[in-house]
């Protein structure tokens, strides 16, 4: 029997989720059909990983899966919002079984543990590649955009930075490293766990939410731009995992951390007046943040050692085109 | 100056169409936030097209943005639902600037004309690639599924079948053409036009409808296969350019207009009883639609001649991966 598209998709991609509430016709027609909660905003993102540049040619599919959720659940983390639903355009070179079940598992795993539902597709043969466009809801003017930090918040990341980076570093490289450490890297690289909880949290606290993905000075960066303000960041209050000193020198381990992109962790300013309430809430739920500065007037990303000498950026992040 | 990313999707990609309502926050956050209507559900599809596969790879750029609009444009009007937002995952080898200002003149010429906005986008270098994932709104329980064609209802298609196969031929083939002929015929590949009024007018009218992108045969057996009827198909009934005639015989342009692909027209069942008032609406707005057989009950698609023979198929349609 030919595998051709139609079949593939469906062996594949439907009837492996309970169906989501809301959802009026899933995958299997032109289009699907939903009924949106009449008290929540809609939030919309999209994001691709292409082969050999967003991951290498040969990842892991189930890994290749779950990176691609993640990055979008990280910007709908981002804003806010709690994740619903997701279209796949899954372009493949071939019909190979064994990796679109390793694919069709990473994926659902992901959708199955963040509760999204995946409501229709598109496969195409061409290169490898992997485009998600992701929806989730927020109730009416509480999303959580880029825009509004002001002078005097205080600057917080979760979890730690620079951790992809190094993932990135190891694979192919001749570093020498435990496997407990190595797998925790590439993990942190292929894998990256969107903050949801965390995003969700933060409504009505934070003032201002971006995630980082292109690096973090890059990002805090595009922040201070929409909030026209500025930043003044202590670099050595920005959390790097403890594995990691062991195998680079402060100078390099600082510039992956601020730098490196791929972390998909959170980055939120907060007036200082709601910081205790917060720390005591993500305390009780064991969700790492970190203050690494503060907002400013003006229009600069200051960034300084704690003895007040200024750190010399040897790049501002990733950019897919320079 | 270096161009990066960012820069080259601000400056193509935004600021190029009137806000739409609804839109709570657009392009430039990690994710977009609408307001959609409260009496309205979810009408969501998304559709990519690879160079090389779904389109020459030296295509104009201007069409290749107008197309991949348009075939999910195609997807939200077989539902019979009012298309409003999209998304776009717009993957490139290059950053070349005179190819993006075409692209996106094609997509915003589209996208204005068919009174859709642009709310969020990912632009990634690789292989050329455009995906978009589309939304739009319709009536609770009025969205027109593959589903509920009845036996008795007649089977109907908007336009002329086959064009698009035919200026497919033509590209790079040595086949004598008059200029006029051969622009339509490569007009109808490159830039088909969703029926998007028509979509919408057979809202409780249709009992089923798809868009006939797979080619005509392949597209009525996925209607009749969701709704778990048969179909009796006239083929000398099926409508065809009056300027294919003069090129091929009749056996070339019948297999032609059923199973070439990328027409982007429509298929729809409509019970006998509602047919006089249809016919009289869209002949109102000059819609050309053509009866061109009946559902029946069973699961066969029979598909005779006007004299009563059957009907040879050569192909089922388009599948990407046989």
């Amino acid at each position: 029997m030919s595998v051709n598209e139609f079949e593939l998709i469906a062996r594949y991609f439907t009837g492996q989720q309970a169906e989501a509430s809301g959802l009026v016709l899933g995958i299997g027609d032109d289009a699907a059909v939903l009924e949106c909660p009449s008290d929540q905003q809609l939030v919309v993102t999209t994001d691709t990983l292409n082969a050999g540049i967003h991951f290498p040619k040969d990842t892991d599919a189930a890994d290749i899966a779950r990176k691609a959720l993640s990055v979008n659940l990280s910007d709908i983390a981002a804003m806010g919002a709690r994740p619903a639903f997701f279209t796949l355009s899954l372009c493949l070179p071939d019909a190979d079984e064994t990796w679109l079940q390793a694919f069709s598992r990473g994926l659902f795993e992901v959708a199955t543990g963040s509760q999204v539902c995946l409501v229709g597709g598109d496969t195409t043969r061409g290169p490898l590649s992997v485009s998600i466009t992701l929806f989730g809801y927020v109730s009416p003017g509480q999303a959580i955009s880029r825009a509004h930090a002001q002078p005097g918040d205080c600057v917080y990341v979760s979890g730690t930075m620079g951790d992809a980076a190094i993932g990135l570093r190891i694979i192919g490289s001749d570093l020498t490293m435990e496997a407990e450490h190595r797998a925790y890297f590439i993990g942190r690289l292929n894998c990256p766990t969107p903050k949801t909880t965390l995003g969700q949290m933060l409504v009505g606290r934070a003032s201002a939410m971006i995630d980082v993905s292109d690096g973090l000075l890059a990002d805090i960066g595009k922040l201070i731009k929409s909030s026209h303000v500025g930043a003044a960041i202590n670099v050595d209050q920005v959390p790097t995992s403890a594995y990691a000193d062991s195998y680079f020198n402060q100078n390099t381990l600082l510039q992956l951390a601020l730098t490196g992109g791929d972390d998909y962790e959170l980055c939120f300013t907060i007036a200082p007046e709601l910081e205790q309430d917060l720390l005591q809430q993500v305390g009780q739920l064991h969700i790492p943040v970190t203050k690494i500065g503060y907002i400013t007037a003006g229009s600069d990303l200051s960034c300084k050692h704690a003895d007040g000498q200024i750190y010399a950026a040897q790049g501002s992040g990733y950019d897919h085109f320079v």
